[in-house]
Formats: structure tokens, C-alpha cells, sequence
């Protein structure tokens, strides 16, 4: 032990200011994994365990008592246990009182126990200061130093000061402290490390609702409408002429749908002359994963250009192409050229590229370092103003590819419109509101609702 | 009022070291929105207010009081009115005596008054120490909670301790404070919410100016000259043709712009002999906007592969390649492959695809996140080593493309040449003049400069 | 001095709380950098120089003194002299006892002298307290304002109170002090400045190499085969065809060897029944290059799509169309639409799309700022099961693509196989071992053994 302490020592030579000692319960993975760590930072390092035999693998640096014995040493106790396995720091209740306790545990499954593992350890030990921390970082990070994802620890706990020396810990383990508040925040730190993108469920499950939804009524409209009219096979359209159909539906509904409940907002707000009351919980929800809605619209939109650039190199299109070129060439004829033919494609083309283009320069500006090196006007004006724009521009886009088709009766197969035509639908509504929004008449007491202003203002005198 | 300050004691349960009071003068939205926010983060709320009748929109834990009485329970005091309502604090002036006023006032407009809010209310109460704070955030996001842009506080003022406890407050709710200095700062963080993206401004207006005159000269060479000459309606070229001769252009120039600034530099240190003397204005507001020019320069770039990637799917170009095709076949003849047309078409497409390349990877690591993560050798490397790869590869991708065409008279149509033989000029200045600079005799004595050394150094015995 | 000490005033007015006094030995360019800086920052600063004539470049605010009467001025002494020049530090050894040392210096080449310039100080001057810093910030960056690469200061010291007054000063002049330990630690940050992408050198030297190898291959495969078998000169391929070959090979073998360590390292730990043997050192660099592998691979793929999106528009490639359909046409003969050529044409194409698509998402999530926004099981779900099945794509884009020609004897020339039948090779492998691991009579053990179970525990009883 003392050949230990005087390792220690040699790491963090200065002994008139040595960091304090620090005790872990626990020598499974992850308390090891910390120590380690913690050793490495220069803290002297004892383990609290129920055998003291010094198992191979707990760092060489660090020494093993009994628990007892291992948190009279120092004031920061680490409990690296598992929450079923609490119940015997009772017993230590009198040892423990005083000492701050880092709760680092995690559960398998989201709000498992009524209350948190930190509260739970905080009611156990009533005379410790209980600190919530580390349960974001893994083991396997800790020891290889390779911290691709989050270096930020959640932090929270009723004792300021206890937080604080916990949070110096962080700090210099080379780690991120994030002060979270009152214990009471521990559910939610706990709940955190176990959520798969909460905030995409609803965008993802909305997209792949519509995907399959377009898809039958593509496959319908292209492939089993031919078989069965004409005898002809284009399951081969399912590769790429489908998806091609389905993914920039998909991008301008989903678009749209990111400046839709502002729309509606805006209608609320106007209706009920004031901003202080809530909306209702489905516009407030859609409100906040706009921005996921966004860049999936954004996903869909890339696909959409990556399948159509690659039509001139399909086998399909390139047998088309020569065989009309062929059949011209052997009835002798020579078209001219069509000057509004070349007016429309050249300019759907151009609107698609600039609508996709604003598109993809606000889901650069929505990366999190760039939206956070601008201020609240900058990006007000970027997610707001291009979007809108950008909204537009592939609005137009889709209508000046296809517009002619609304006339022709040979759009409707099964009395169903192609598909480009249902996915006008939200668009255009967003458009018109917006630019109904926009008149003066509507627009000023918008604006004064939005600073404050209450048609009908109510005092609780 | 009981009720409420037990509310606030089972939110901030650990009495022992429960936060101090907070004191909010104003009742206004941003005020709200601040107390929900710090009741939340455990603070103990008062608000002070003429009228001490809670508003039912007040947060339900929090006391309303007059301003003197509110003022008394707090060390920290937070003014959410506006700057014209300050003079009443004078009346004060004994109760504030001591006290952190926190100004988290915005202006309507930059530089609005000869000083700023924050030095004005240090001027009204001499006594206090007052603090600037919080005026870069919107109340909307501390409501929603959804902090999309900047979670950045600045903060400043001349006592030190005050600043602390502000910023100890900001760090509580979740946000990053930012030292910024004195008092003085005050000013430039009043006008930082109010601008919108200067240092893009010249860069943007430079590049606007710069599609117009480019637009107008290919209008008059591409679509002009061909009816005046020959009667043909080439209108459509406007939509895709126009705009992907423009688009490159200015890629280049701007491109070129970017390096242009410090070749000038090492010319005037070179003839100055020094580099301890200041540039002129210009070239210094120049090199600080280079990164801004290199970014619009990469989205010309990217539109021009866009418009050029949809070249085959256009329905005059597929017009007239059929076209050409029929007429070859109709005269029976076909053209052997010119070996040396394979081997310029393939070469310059492949110096666009390698300068576009070397341009991308230069927007990515000017992404704030990735520029953070290189040290300041590995940032140059990239910036200049790669960045003048790319100038090189992008010019001589233009210089193929059209080089041939500079000894053809038709490519002068009313004695004016090609747009791309414009958009050469400063490249090729830009790359002779780097390349003489490196020269031993040149680079020798430059990088001696740069060092510190001085051909004639001055002392001011 | 009375003038400059007033000015300082001036711009620090709260008298109370004046920032104390910093002291630095040497008027060099950085010295002079960092003095302009803190005395923006409302610093006194006093210079210690051999001549205490003060030069012109000094800040005016600055006093010039003897090093001996500069030290007594103030506790913290920045010094900015280069290491050689330390050694008249040992004289003033008593003056400085007691005072915090910053050393600044940086070396020429990495590990230059045996012990870092840090802790040669803390030998030359064993009464101060060396704190090692501002190393990593280029004076031009700290003039200019323009610090665009890091921000971050790597501080290092043995003496926690020291560490922080130096962290303080850091942090008021705008940077991101970060604490890296003890003065050990001095080294590693001394080298740190001087590096040049070190966790790139492998992957890059990789690539390079395979990139030689397989363009020679090509080269024999494509240009030199049918130049010396039938005397055709294709060496225009060069550009783009064989670029084209080189890049999808070089991104799919990369890929794959971002994942072929995870499947060694499973296999290993399976082997040994336990996770707590180090992994062999080779083993251990390749796991910590997979990111860089990974994007190494994704810039080959992006310009395979670039390389294959320009396909029509290469003149070689609008020959070939036009005279394969002249000679169709002449020889009046259509063929019929292959409807297996279009299922398997458009199936490669989508598989390609969706396969890239997926790699860039993953390329999207490496960005810092976006793997810092996810939590581990996110960043863990993206990186292992999105990459996993963008590798599946890919190679069944690859075997879609060109599987039928495994089975022709022409595409074996001088019996070397076509370039992308040997960049199947390790995908194929990695695909086949992951598919066998996922069995439960192997997934389960290994799963186990991840948690810290062992087949053998070993204690050291």
C-alpha cells in the first residue's frame, strides 16, 4: 500500500496542493474504468469493496479496503454499484454522513423505479450529499480516451457545494460538467443515455407512413395500371422511376409541414388576440420537431437529385432515347426545336436546383456549431425568410413540370391523379395562408400580439 | 405568499444552501419569461412592479412587490424595462446602493444612443454595479426551451464579483456565459443582436454586383448578338445556359479574391521591409472577410455542378444531340473518335472534379466545430497549401475547357470575348504573382519579415 | 509611467477590483502579441527587458523595466523568451521564488530536448511555480482578432492555485483555458502545435499506397492491354475511366476496413474468453483510425459519383451513343427493351444511391459538433448499424453491378482480374464473419464477455 500511494506521489508531484483522495464502491467495469481515469488526473484513488483481496485488474495505483474503511479515507465516494444492490450503505449511514455521494448508475429500461436511482440512494443515505453524474459517459470511452461522442457529464444535486467539488472532478478528467439543477432533475439524466433519438420518432414514423403510402399508390399508378391495361411489365420502375416519384413527394410534403403549424399558430394567435395562452399540445409537439421534419425533407430532397442526375446513364432511358432517335431517323423527319418546350424544362430544372440549393444552406446553417456562432436575428432570418423561399422556389418547380397534366384526362388512371399532384396539396395551402398573413390588415395586430399586446387582457385582481 | 415560497422550497429542496433571491424589476415578457426560467433552475423569484397586483401571467411561485420593497430581499436585481423608463431608479438610488443591476436592455436600432443602456444606468445609479447580461436572448426561446441558436450569454461590466454572480446565475439556466470585458463592452454586445451577418455584407454585395454586370454581358453575347445577327430566339439560354456560365465565373474571381489580399500583403511587406506597419483600411477589412468570399465563391461552385450535372436531361440539349445524330445518319457518314477531343474533354472534366473536391473539403473544415478541432498548422496547411491546389486545379479546368477558343475570331462577338475569358484574369494574376513571390530571393527575406525581422528598425530612443 | 498607468485605469475604471498586474520577460513579437491583448483586457502589464529603453512596438500603455524590477511587480510572469535564453533565469531565482512562471515556448520539431521547456524551467527556477500555456495560440490569430482555429489553451501545472490564476487570465481574454494536469503533461502539449494531422498519417499513407497500386493495375488492365493485344490507343481513359475505377475500389476496401477491426476484435475476445487482455498494439492504432478511414472513404466515394454523374457528358461517351445508334439506324434494325438489363441497370444504380446516401449521413454524424449532440447509444446506433448496412449496399451495389462477369472469360486479361472483382475481397470477408458472429451460440458469449464476464477469471490472490 505504501509502495501505491508513493506512485501516486511521483504523478502528481507537487504535494502542497495534492488533489484530494477519491473513493469508488465498486470494482466492476466501469468503477474501474473511472479509476483508472481518475489516477491518471492524479487523484489517489481507494476502492471500497466487500472482498479486499485486490483483484488483477483494478489499477495498480489504487488500493482495496472494505467499505467502511474505504470511505473514511476520502470525502467524494463514487458509488459504482448497481441500484438492487444499495440497501447495504444503510449500514454505513453513520460513516457516510457528510460525504458526498456520486450517483453513476443507469437503468436498462426508461423510468424503471418510481423514483430515480440518485433519489432513491438519497432516501437510503439521508445524511449524504447525493450528486448525480458520470451515467452519460461509457466505459469502454473512459479507458480507450476515444471520446467521439458526448464529452458532456450531466450534473445535478441539492448541495451546491457538493455539486461543485464533483464537477471539478469533471472537469479534470478532460470532461464537460453540465449543471442540471436539483436532484430532481436525476430521472431525466437518468432517462437520457437510454433515448434513441426521441426527438426523430415522430418525423421518422410520419415519413415512413407516407413512404409506403406513395409507393403502393405509385406502383399501383405505374406499374400494375399498365400490366393490367396494356399488358405491359414496368416492374423494373420500382428501382428507381418510383422512388423518384416518392421521394420528392415526400421532401415538398414534408417541407411544407415545417412551415405549417407556424401557419397555424399564427391563425391561433389571431383568433384569440393573445399570445398567453398555450396551443394545443399536437401543435405544440409538432412545433418542436420542425427542425427533424426539415432535414429529412432534406433527405428525401438529396435523393430526389441523386436519382434524377442519374437517369441519362440508366439502361432504360439510354434503349428510349436511341430507339426514338432511331425511329425519327428511319421516318426521315427532323423536329424542331420547341421554344417553349425549352423554356419549361430549362426552368423547372433552374427552380429545382435554387429551391434545393437554399434547402441545403438551411440544413447547414441548423448544424449545431454553425446555429450556434449566429445570433437570434441571423438565424430567424436564415430558417425563416430562405426557407420560405425555398419553399417556394420548389413549389414552382413541381408545378412547372407537370402543370400541363392537371388538363389531361390520361393523368387520371383509376380516377387517380398522379402523384406530384397530391403532393401540391400542402404546399400550396402553407403559400396561400402566408401570403394572406402577410397583409397589412392581419399582419399589424399579428405583430402587436407577438410583442405582448392582448385584445381581451385579463388581470387576476 | 407563504404558499409560494414553499412551492420554491420543494422545487430547491436542500435548505442548507438554497439559492439566494432573485429581484426582477418589470413585469413585462422577457421579465415572465426569466422568472419561469430561474423558478425552474431553483431561484427564489420577487418582482418589482408599480403596480403590486400579480398579473395573472406572473409565475405562479413568484411574489410581486413595489420596486423599493422587491429591491431589499436581493443581492441581484435584473431591469427588464426599457431604457426611456429608467429615470425612476434614481428615486431609488439609496435602496440599489451595493446592489448587482443587471441591464438585459436591446436598442431598436444600433448605436440608437450616444452611450449605451448599461453605461446609462450605471451613470443613473452611481451606487450600483451594474452588469450587462442576457440581452442576447430571446424570450421565445427561454420559454420553449428550444435554444436552436446561440445558448451564448455575453456578459460584462467593472466589478468583478458582480460579473461572477451573473454569470453563476447564467451558467445555472443551462446557458454558456461569456466574459466580455468592462462596461465598455456594452455597446458592441447592445448592437450584437441587432446585425445581421456583417462580414458577409461586402462579400454579398460585391458577389451581387458582380452576377449582375456578368449577367447582362452573357444576355448580350449568348441571347442579343445571335437576333440581332441572325434573327434566333436563344431566350431560354437565360434559365440554365446564362446562369452556369455565370456561376463558374464568379466561382473564380471570387475564388481568386480570396488569395489575391495576402499576395498583396506579402508585396507591400516586402517593400515596406517591415511587417509592424499597419495595412491600408481596405486590405485589411479584405483579409478579414476572406473566409466569407471563399464561401459564396463554393456555392457558385456547387450551383455550377448542378447546372452542369443536368446538362443531359435537358430538353434542348436532348433536342440536339438527337437532331445531330438523325442528320449524321440521314448523310450516312459516321466520325471516327478524335483521340485528342477524348483526351481535353476527359481532362477538363477531371480538373473540375478535383478542384471542386479540394473546394468542398476547405468549406468543411471552416465549419466552426471542425476548425475548432485542428491545431493553427494543420488550419493553415489546409487553408493555404490546399486552398491554392484547388485555385490551380479550377483555373487550369477553365483553361482547358476553353483555351482553344481564345484564337477563334468568333468567339469575339462585338469585339467582346467569352465571359470565361474575363473570369481567368485575376486567377492568373493571382497564381503568377504567388508563384514569382516564391522564389529564394523573394521568399527568403519575406519570411524573414514575417518572423519580426525589420530592414530598417526603428527605436524610439 | 504615471501617463500609462492612468490610461490603464481608464480603460479598467472600477478601481476596486483592477485586474492585478502581469509581468512580461521579453518585447518579441509574441510578447508584444499577448501584451496588446491583456491590456484590452483591462490587464496592467509591465515588460522585463535586457534594455529598458522601450522599444517602439510596445504597447503604449506598457512600462518597460529590468527583468528584476519588472518580476516584483507582479505574481504572474509570462515567459516569452525561447529556451536557450532561459538560463539567465537562475540569477533572479530568489526575485521569483514564490511567483507563477508561464512558459509560452514552443520547439522547432517534436521531442527536441529530452525533458519538456516547461519543466526545464521548473528546474532552472525550483522556487516558482511553472505553469505551461498559450503555446498553442499564433500571435498573428491573438492581434487580428481572427482567432478561426482553436480557441482552446491547454494549460498544465503542478501547482492547482497557479493553474487557475493562469486559467482565470486565459479566460478573460476570450479563449478556452483546458486544464491537461500536471507539468508531465507539458510535453505533449508542446508537440501539439507541431503535429500535422498525426491520426491521419496511417490512413492517408494507406490510401496513397493503394491508390498507386490499383492505378497501375488499371492502367495495365485498360490502356496497356488493348494497346499491345490490338494496338488501340486508350490512354485518354486515364482521366476519368480509370479514375472511376480507382476511386469506388479505394471506397469500398476502405469502408470495409473501418469494420474489419470490430469483427477481428470480436473474434479475439471470443478466443480468449475475456475482454480485459489488451488487444495486440497493431490492432489497438487500426481501431483508433476507423473515423479516418471512414471519411478517407467517403471523399473516394464522393468522387466516384462525381466521376460517374459526368459520364454523359463526356465526348468519348456522346461518340460512342451517336455512333451505336447511326449504326443501329443504318442497319435499320430496333432492338426490343431487355427487361433484365433495366431490373439489374436500375437496381445497381438505387443500391449505389441509397449505399452513398447513408455513408455521407455518417459523415454528417462524425462532425464534432454532431457526434457532441447525441448521446452513446445514438452515435453507437448511427456508427455501427447504419454503417453496416450502407457497407451491405455498397457491396451489392458492387455485385450488382458486375457480377455476371466473374463468369466471362474476356474480363481476365494476362489473367489479372477486373480491378473491382479485388475490391470484393475484403468486403465479402467482413460481411461473411459479421453475418456468422451475429449466430446466438456466438453473439451470446461475446455479448457476455463485453458486460466483464470471463471464461477464465483470473484473481491475484
Amino acid at each position: 500500500m505504501n509502495k501505491n500511494s508513493s506512485n501516486v506521489m511521483a504523478m502528481a508531484p507537487s504535494t502542497s496542493n495534492k488533489r484530494e483522495t477519491v473513493c469508488i464502491f465498486g470494482t466492476g467495469d466501469f468503477g474501474r474504468a473511472l479509476g483508472h481515469k481518475l489516477i491518471q488526473s492524479g487523484y489517489p484513488i481507494v476502492f471500497g469493496s466487500r472482498s479486499t483481496q485486490a483483484p488483477s485488474l483494478i489499477p495498480r495505483d489504487a488500493e482495496v479496503l472494505s467499505h467502511a474503511e474505504a470511505a473514511q479515507k476520502a470525502t467524494v465516494i463514487i458509488i459504482a454499484i448497481q441500484r438492487q444492490h444499495y440497501n447495504f450503505l444503510t449500514q454505513l449511514a453513520e460513516t457516510l454522513h457528510g460525504k458526498v455521494l456520486v450517483d453513476i448508475s443507469n437503468n436498462l429500461k426508461m423510468n424503471q423505479y418510481p423514483e430515480s436511482n440518485a433519489e432513491n440512494l438519497a432516501q437510503l443515505v439521508p445524511g449524504a450529499k447525493v450528486v448525480k453524474a458520470f451515467n452519460t459517459v461509457s466505459a469502454w470511452a473512459l479507458q480507450s480516451g476515444t471520446l467521439d461522442a458526448s464529452r458532456q457529464v450531466f450534473v445535478c444535486g441539492d448541495n451546491m457545494q457538493a455539486k461543485q467539488m464533483v464537477m471539478d472532478i469533471v472537469r479534470s478528467l478532460g470532461l464537460t460538467p453540465v449543471d442540471q439543477g436539483s436532484l430532481l432533475a436525476a430521472r431525466e439524466i437518468e432517462n437520457y443515455p437510454l433515448q434513441l433519438f426521441p426527438m426523430w420518432k415522430f418525423p421518422i414514423f410520419l415519413s415512413l407512413g407516407l413512404t409506403a403510402f406513395f409507393f403502393f399508390y405509385c406502383l399501383t399508378y405505374n406499374v400494375i395500371y399498365p400490366y393490367v391495361h396494356e399488358n405491359q411489365d414496368f416492374s423494373f420502375y420500382i428501382a428507381i422511376t418510383i422512388a423518384n416519384q416518392i421521394c420528392p413527394t415526400l421532401a415538398l410534403i414534408l417541407l411544407a409541414s415545417v412551415y405549417l403549424p407556424g401557419v397555424l399558430a399564427a391563425i391561433i394567435q389571431l383568433y384569440r388576440g393573445t399570445k398567453y395562452r398555450r396551443f394545443p399540445d399536437w401543435l405544440d409537439k409538432w412545433m418542436l420537431c420542425r427542425k427533424q421534419l426539415g432535414l429529412i425533407a432534406l433527405a428525401f430532397a438529396s435523393l430526389h437529385v441523386l436519382y434524377t442526375l442519374v437517369t441519362p446513364i440508366r439502361s432504360f432511358i439510354k434503349w428510349r432515347t436511341s430507339s426514338q432517335t432511331i425511329s425519327e431517323a428511319l421516318n426521315n423527319k427532323t423536329e424542331p426545336l420547341n421554344n417553349t418546350n425549352a423554356w419549361l424544362g430549362d426552368s423547372y430544372l433552374a427552380l429545382g436546383i435554387l429551391g434545393f440549393f437554399l434547402f441545403v444552406l438551411l440544413g447547414i446553417t441548423s448544424l449545431p456549431s454553425v446555429s450556434n456562432s449566429v445570433n437570434w436575428r441571423e438565424f430567424r432570418f436564415v430558417q425563416s425568410k430562405l426557407g420560405y423561399l425555398s419553399l417556394i422556389l420548389c413549389t414552382a418547380h413541381t408545378l412547372v413540370y407537370g402543370g400541363k397534366w392537371f388538363l389531361y384526362p390520361s393523368s387520371y388512371r383509376w380516377y387517380l391523379p398522379h402523384a406530384y399532384m397530391l403532393s401540391l396539396i400542402i404546399p400550396c395551402i402553407v403559400l396561400v395562408v402566408k401570403f394572406v398573413l402577410i397583409f397589412p390588415c392581419l399582419d399589424k395586430p399579428l405583430t402587436r400580439i407577438r410583442q405582448g399586446w392582448e385584445r381581451n387582457p385579463q388581470y387576476s385582481e
